[in-house]
């Protein structure tokens, strides 16, 4: 299927969040995203997005998430234009919604919404004619990240159908986690979440969730495991204890499959959610996420504007 | 008249205020300014201003208007830089002439510059070599929205011969109402202004404003109604006061002709300037003002080049 | 040679000092910036570049050197992605390693880095696969900036052979006099050092340079000087006492031999390291620096990339 098939026959307006998708739009987002790579390689669809103009609305800092949208919209060729909104004074005495109705007003066509509230990205949805793409959301959804993370898993393990996938950390507050739990069982994987249980408080209730009490019990059997950002700001018994009862090391990786690959969403706080040694070595998919990250947004940015 | 032919013909090297410009050229730009919107929508022109480059110095932070320039310069082709200044510490313990002659000296040929300073466009004007676009100065002009103010006007009521135009607010310390009596009257509108007496002071002596000294006269007979955005800082009575004399409501608004159109440069304090009834309902035309902005912007940035 | 020939056959994979270049290299870049200065000029090359991605991380803050490798990599059709770090919270917590690692993977090419600790761009280049540009590190090198300063001063004066320049002002704390005494040496020049005796110490240890204890000494017979900025906040004596004795005057500058031009790396002290009137006078060539920026980074970049 060409680009340009897929995107005309794609129903979604925007990416707010990963429950919208079916498993055959995940995989389709997913093959797309690997032509897209390839087309960058090439420097083929330079022009498919020339109608568009593209809007980043950082209000929470990012260097690897803007940046990574900004280099996939430049490669399609779309009009990109940045608010500059984090860390200047910009949009404070004006409402969200006003913010983006007024950037829709002076033409923008997608906007690329980074907010601390859940949920701001759906607000947008609803009141401005904008496509949106979610760059995350509070501790709601962060879509592109389960999809390069789905895309990254994919090319190391093979299809994800029946595999156990393992996430580690503060999965209560993460929107990395929850996107990808979605994204994971939709796909077909079994997806299991361990860590300190104020971090993982709740998700017994979630639909084929298993949560694991230790992280050997979670490790055990693993196809892959993801581990997640700690903020070190964040107690839950200090640092210190985390490190020594839920970090990645080698005689802990042991207990997953053979060769079991390890991801983390960056960046990695040295030393804490896994060893260095495991953060560089040849189990970790680091590098590739962010290597993927471009390509999938490419691929998103192309099925939403409906590019032909 | 191509656009090329109107550049040519144009026989100013700035924009530095509304003053300098007579009634065919300001409804050249607006006539202009109609063609561009059209030209942006099929992607005409971009490659107009391709041997400009344009950079944009806001010393005080702005989205809309920041945002307007950017896509207006790229729709055309320019090469874009931004100074990035407002919130950062760039430009401290710099001169702004050395700032902009540096800035020059780069190779940008059009800058378009926001300053708290009056006057600081004129300086830029007299010690560098490039076309300056003022972008707000200070309280004494801001002559692109007085453009897009005027052509969203005569959108929504037709010519401005004889047509009035009551603006309210703080006046006094407003560039926007200051670039706008200018356009109007010069334009042929008959201008009216009102607000708090500390706002409007001194305007009697401005040949052919009235000063009303109540929002009820200001609003009696009026063609169509500016209100400006509030400080709330400010005093003057405080915004309880404000709104209970000044703020506009379905009420007082049936004292203008029917339908009198309603404009705010923005962004509007949701219920001080007017009700939210009236700034989404049918008589408002903030909404045009912004979508007016980038081919305002594109007709200024064309004109000045002298593009051909 | 056309650029694609001298690009296939430059050897350097990164421009982090200047001690690494020989004098060919060096007039080789000269003589390709006089060529691109012109190719700017009737936009050709605008293609060069294309398959590159040149981000740039400017971790101080800066006006005219970001600005200008932006303008450089943009006229020669290059990606252009800014990280926008100073003055925001981007990068907190997250080594530096880790960011640029992230950025390569995005898909960079090129890095643009300023950093205030020296030896972060030989890091970058270690530690990341992508070409380094150094824009400055610490107090150790500023290696553009001395090719600018070379072009501007052979432009100015001939070929540098033999001529004596002089370096004024807080020597030990500048990248930029740093990189200069390599440049100049290695082009033929005998360069002479003088200031405050705590901005001069070690200079004698030199091989080549002549440390002058006084202005005058220092200026007598010179063919060119440069005076650096002189950081206020910096004590040796203070500012009155620097002005006195080492502050660049019409009287002081007869010592040099007629005509003898005045550099700065910029932006000037007003009246502190040199008096407005030689600032801005025929002899200064400040301005032709600042204008030489973009020409030789455009020169730069397109060696190191190999662009064919």
């Amino acid at each position: 299927m060409t680009v340009e098939a897929a995107a005309r026959t794609w129903s979604h307006r925007h990416l707010l969040d990963v429950e919208g998708l079916g498993r055959d739009e995940l995989e389709r987002i997913l093959d797309l995203a690997v032509e897209m790579r390839e087309a960058r390689r090439v420097r083929a669809h330079r022009s498919l997005l020339e109608a568009e103009t593209v809007a980043l609305a950082f209000y929470e800092a990012s260097t690897r998430t803007r940046v990574s949208f900004e280099l996939a919209a430049s490669a399609l060729g779309a009009t990109v234009v940045d608010l500059a909104i984090a860390g200047s004074s910009v949009g404070k005495g004006e409402s969200l919604v006003d913010t983006l109705r007024t950037l829709e007003r002076t033409g923008a066509t997608t906007l690329v919404l980074r907010h601390a509230s859940a949920g701001a990205p759906h607000l947008a949805a609803r009141t401005t004619g904008m496509r949106i793409v979610n760059a995350g959301d509070g501790t709601h959804a962060h879509p592109t990240q389960a999809l390069l993370d789905a895309l990254t898993l994919r090319e190391s393990i093979g299809p994800l159908d029946g595999r156990r996938v393992t996430i580690v950390g503060d999965v209560l507050h993460s929107r990395v986690a929850r996107s990808n739990i979605h994204a994971l069982q939709a796909l077909g994987a079994r997806v299991r979440v361990a860590g300190p249980p104020a971090w993982v408080v709740g998700f017994e209730d979630w639909p084929g969730v298993e949560v694991a009490t230790t992280l050997e019990a979670a490790l055990t059997g693993a196809d892959a495991v993801m581990t997640l950002r700690v903020q070190l700001e964040r107690g839950a018994g200090g640092v210190a204890e985390y490190r020594q009862r839920w970090r990645l090391d080698d005689e802990r990786m042991a207990l997953a499959l053979p060769g079991a690959p390890i991801l983390h969403p960056g960046p990695t706080n040295e030393g804490v959610e896994l060893t260095a040694g495991l953060a560089n070595g040849p189990r970790s998919l680091i590098g590739r996420q962010v290597e993927n990250g471009v390509p999938v947004r490419m691929a998103v940015l192309a099925l939403l504007s409906g590019a032909a």
